[in-house]
């Protein structure tokens, strides 16, 4: 578990913390395996795909898998899962990756006011019975909680030109 | 509101409802305003492009604005919005719009187990004293909670081809 004490140079807490003001709940629809755990994973979706992808399925619980009718092997799907072990209080960061502070919807790091974070991935499997689904990629650690899947809509989901 | 014990032929409800299994908790940053209220509104939001847009904004509670530092008037951003209105336990669906029954993760109806929507849309304006992004369109109705903003990033979002 990371230090939530801990605060870089420039970096700006919020004056209360989003997790102890709750207005609406979550309720997870299953979990996210893969190879990566803390400190043992790739920064982003991208780099997962360099590094063989991780093993990488879903497993939804009980009750959820007729959800799937109608996903098809090779479709883009939209995984929204929720980074259970993130600090939710920074508004502004200092990424070590980046240089200079960042606001927090600037970023796609973990630590958000709602960690909910969400990858583009291709189904490489699906078992509408024991409702696993096999994708191509992951970045979430083993175990991760998973919010929401959406099927990928090109006229929604890429704006028009400037 | 819906009537959320009316069922469509085929349509699956889950044996539990998801409202009432409650994990994690979600903090709403800000609101939704545009022009579009229950049954008068685009069904998208390429849609509601094609609509003009809504007069679509984002107006941030106290303490989130500094979340915006780095961001530009251009840019895409995510915007990852609570559909509060939207019952959560049906998990195949018969859409108005769609021929047949489709499972919930096929779709992106705002009916889910976890109801939060997303839309990819263009900063219009930025202010960052009050905390006011102006978005180029919204589908979603005036007052509804923002859950998340983010970057689009070409590099994790859009997946290599198959």
């Amino acid at each position: 578990m990371a230090d939530f004490t801990e605060i870089r140079k420039g970096e700006i807490k919020l004056p209360f913390d989003p997790a102890d003001r709750g207005e609406a709940t979550v309720s997870f629809i299953g979990h996210i395996r893969s190879d990566w755990s803390r400190g043992h994973g790739p920064r982003n979706v991208g780099q997962a795909r360099g590094m063989g992808g991780g093993n990488a399925r879903i497993e939804l619980r009980p009750g959820y898998a007729p959800g799937l009718t109608g996903l098809a092997v090779g479709q883009v799907i939209w995984v929204l899962y929720w980074m259970d072990k993130a600090r939710r209080d920074l508004i502004v960061q200092a990424p070590r990756h980046a240089d200079g502070l960042r606001g927090t919807f600037a970023l796609r790091s973990p630590v958000r006011p709602n960690p909910v974070s969400m990858s583009a991935v291709r189904i490489t499997a699906l078992d509408m019975d024991s409702g696993v689904i096999g994708i191509d990629a992951t970045d979430a650690f083993d175990g991760t909680p998973v919010v929401d899947i959406k099927p990928m809509l090109d006229t929604v989901d890429i704006p028009p030109p400037a």
